[in-house]
């Protein structure tokens, strides 16, 4: 078992390219959420002269960089994956430290952030992401001649990315907006965490040195520490940023959506902020199993602590015999979970408070709780599972609000039928679940279409926490689960966000680009004529 | 010849669904521009009111309307195209009424629109828009089991579309934007253009008789008439509207994207602005026929009175001997090009008021103008071209502002890399057209790069005017030329702005969309397994 541990030689510099520079405006200390108290060494906070500077060289390195080949791309993604790697306990003892989190899912998360990247590595082999098209001239066409018209997708230029608190690695410095940012050509500008800004030191380093390992321009990659308003802001505001990567609060997300709009030239931003993911259970399922059910449900809302942002935080269930063992069963489960110490104090607090403001809701009753959290245990969070009538539920948007952490919703409704109305009200968000046998089919058949307007992914006869990294995933949806719901944050996909097409109309054979080009020297899929062809 | 003529039987009410309904805020005639006369019905104005009926009527033919499969969804894109083609002289004459456009181009123009919906038909059939990506379940996998997780798009929902005054037809009422929604499965709601309510009432009838012949929804289409501030703004905040598509001035646009910020659910704005559509003429190319070159910039300019958003505003070249003869061309042939009718009296004055900016501003000379306008013809532009030193250019943006109209800036630089330099200071373009030889291919290699970052397209030896509609091509670019450059108003592609990925994990074979179920019942290209395959 490997310890909570400071690694030695971290510095509390930025990476401003590849020099290393100590902020000015103020400090900050990671803080042990298991105790309460500052760790490691102070990180100095950046300004807007910080970011000028990164995103200035990011501006730089944009030409360098949007023109390296597949294979050079690919592998400056795979060196970045064995820098991380090679970081091995050093790495683990950070996060534990800064983190809280066990063990066990720290380790996972390493294995995810290596794979996303050699997976991006893979995607910039394979090629499809250029979107190439060829339409080639038809001289005798009438009433006009057709030109030779190509099409294939660009990176868009410098990206900042925002990390995550709750997975200091596969979502923050070199996470899934990191990886497909640059695996879309693009440079990154990363502003850092400041709840794990020991993580992002030892990562940032990690990139940096694959910058330059592989003789890549300093610009690739910059990080800077600093606060939301000041740094983050600047950030998002810096012309040389065309495109904005973030996963965290719904407030904060927002906040970089208003100045991102508000920029002389408007840029995207990828936000994914905030969803409650709700579970129906439908009767066929809680007739056949409601207990196994509910095991389910208790172990995916409590995995870490809740601070997922695909804990099921709403179920939905039609009253009846079933959903009475459901509920029992959770009500006996609970206390049986220990309480868990949160990734910082303030996500803690703001848990707590959202847990008073459930259980003194109108009309809500509390079916169970956690375990109570240790004594000297500042950030320990406890478990909560609520019930409330579904017209209660529809009349007070507040108990539809993402409560960070492990508390759940259980809204009862008279009939299938209420729990698709039900459906209709809810917010955008990244997941919904049912619980269905093939007794359920009819009604699953009536919500699907329902729930594929109101969410980027739908699960069946399982639970949301847990997000598969492949081709077909999407983690996303409407907001307020993310800014653009065009999008997805985790998988393949995630890659479209930072490209934009430009067509070629008559242009020379000797200056298409490579995707384009008439041999298809990069052996891709493209359409040609309208059939998509390898040839 | 045809004359222009209103049709018989129009009634100025607009189409709340299957309903015609006659504003009462105010009505509005329109406007012949060859005389400045009122013709035709009243239009009544619509209020939000009328806005709000038409937006919950495409709310509520949405679940109908997404579940179309593809023979029905593209049939009646054929139905359209087939009862606006019926329109025949009848649609012509109102054109040319409402217009004074040119009648070959008003042919042209139905021959777009029409072929336009027929290209989504088959695009709708062809079925690569799902997007549909399959990675089945691996129970074996270590460290966890991987899901069965299949992904899919669906239609955003109903889609806003605000047509142009400069295509009454291509970009109007079933233009692009609206036959890209359609196709994409996303009813519409059309706010009309002023400038041509009559064609937009013709074209509304052909829509809304096609929506009934073919059994669907009422709300699959609505049109309202009414003031932008009120009507417009009202439907791009509606609630049930989930994206808008605009084609027209960069104030209004900027407006639209604005209101839909604002919003509490904000949505995706599609404005397609502003562009001065940069041409350089390399050192070669002028070297080898400055006076072709001449006559074809000469002839694009003056295309439409120059009311396209391709209209080449900006032309790059370095000073010289080719320089001279292209000028003095120039200067030779504008004045046999007539002045000519434009679209209103608005933005005839709006022109007029531009080519004063320009001729009066610092270090600006006039090369050459259009004959003067004829007695008695009050909308009808005259073409301007003007020449300015390279640092004058740069150092005064207005300078690099749209004039909707025949009027073009030539920028003198003093070598080609200067002509880079301009390059990477101009804002966003729809368009960049290099004239170049292969002598001229080192520096055409070092724009490309900086162009591919400013535009949507980039041409060689042809001119920017005329957009061919095919799978390839991209008419958009970075902001201000759009608002958003990760898509294309024209093209295939255009389906991808109204369209968001869903994943479905673990989901019963029995309950999986079509485009995702196991035996490909669609026959549809899909990724499996990392691949792509028919099967």
């Amino acid at each position: 078992m490997t310890q909570p541990q400071a690694a030695s030689g971290l510095t509390g510099e930025m990476f401003l390219g590849e020099r290393r520079v100590l902020g000015t405006e103020g400090t900050v200390r990671a803080v042990d959420p298991r105790t309460g108290e500052e760790v490691g060494v102070e990180y100095g906070l950046g300004s807007a002269a910080e970011v000028d500077i990164a995103a200035t060289l990011a501006a730089q390195a944009h030409p360098v960089y949007r023109a390296t080949g597949p294979e050079e791309r690919a592998a400056f993604l795979e060196r970045v994956a064995d820098n991380i790697a090679a970081l091995g306990d050093t790495l683990v003892a950070q996060v534990l430290l800064e983190s809280g989190l066990p063990e066990p899912r720290v380790r996972g998360e390493i294995g995810r952030t290596t794979g996303q990247l050699r997976l991006f590595a893979s995607v910039v082999r394979d090629g499809s992401f250029h979107g190439a098209r060829i339409e080639t001239a038809l001289p005798e066409r009438t009433p006009l001649p057709r030109p030779d018209v190509r099409q294939r997708k660009v990176p868009v230029g410098p990206v900042a990315v925002f990390g995550a608190s709750n997975f200091p690695l596969a979502f923050s410095v070199a996470g899934g907006d990191t990886a497909s940012a640059l695996a879309a050509g693009c440079p990154v500008v990363v502003k850092a965490h400041e709840a794990h800004p020991g993580t992002s030191e030892l990562v940032g380093g990690a990139i940096a040195s694959a910058v330059a390992e592989s003789g890549l321009p300093q610009g690739v990659f910059s990080m800077v520490y600093g606060e939301g308003p000041v740094v983050g802001s600047a950030l998002a505001a810096h012309p040389a940023i065309k495109a904005v990567g973030f996963t965290g609060s719904r407030r904060a997300g927002v906040a970089l959506m208003q100045v991102a709009a508000a920029r002389e030239v408007p840029i995207p931003v990828y936000a994914e902020m905030s969803s409650i993911n709700p579970v129906f259970l439908l009767p066929g399922a809680l007739a056949e199993d409601a207990a196994g059910i509910a095991d389910g449900y208790v172990a995916s809302l409590t995995t870490g602590a809740g601070q997922l942002c695909t804990s099921p935080g709403l179920v939905l269930a039609v009253a009846g015999e079933g959903l009475d063992t459901f509920l029992e069963r959770v009500g006996e489960q609970l206390p049986g979970c220990a309480a868990q110490t949160m990734l910082t104090p303030g996500i803690h607090s703001a848990y707590e408070a959202g847990v008073e403001r459930l259980v003194n809701a109108d009309g809500v009753r509390v079916v169970g709780r956690g375990a109570t959290p240790a004594e000297g245990a500042p950030t320990e969070g406890q478990a909560l599972v609520v019930t409330v009538p579904a017209e209660t539920f529809v009349a007070n948007p507040a108990l539809g609000e993402e409560n960070f952490g492990s508390s759940s919703v259980v809204v009862v409704a008279d009939d299938t039928s209420a729990l698709v109305r039900v459906a209709q009200e809810i917010e955008g968000q990244l997941t919904a679940t049912l619980q269905a046998t093939g007794a359920d089919h009819e009604a699953a058949a009536a919500l699907l279409p329902v729930l594929e307007d109101k969410v980027g992914r739908i699960l069946f006869n399982g639970w949301p926490t847990g997000v598969d990294v492949g081709q077909a995933m999407v983690h996303g949806g409407p907001f307020p689960a993310t800014s653009d719901g065009r999008s997805t944050s985790v998988g393949t996909l995630a890659i479209e966000r930072f490209l934009r097409p430009v067509a070629y109309q008559n242009v020379p054979a000797d200056l298409l680009p490579a995707p384009v080009a008439d041999a298809n020297p990069l052996g891709i899929w493209r359409q040609v004529e309208g059939d998509l062809t390898r040839d």
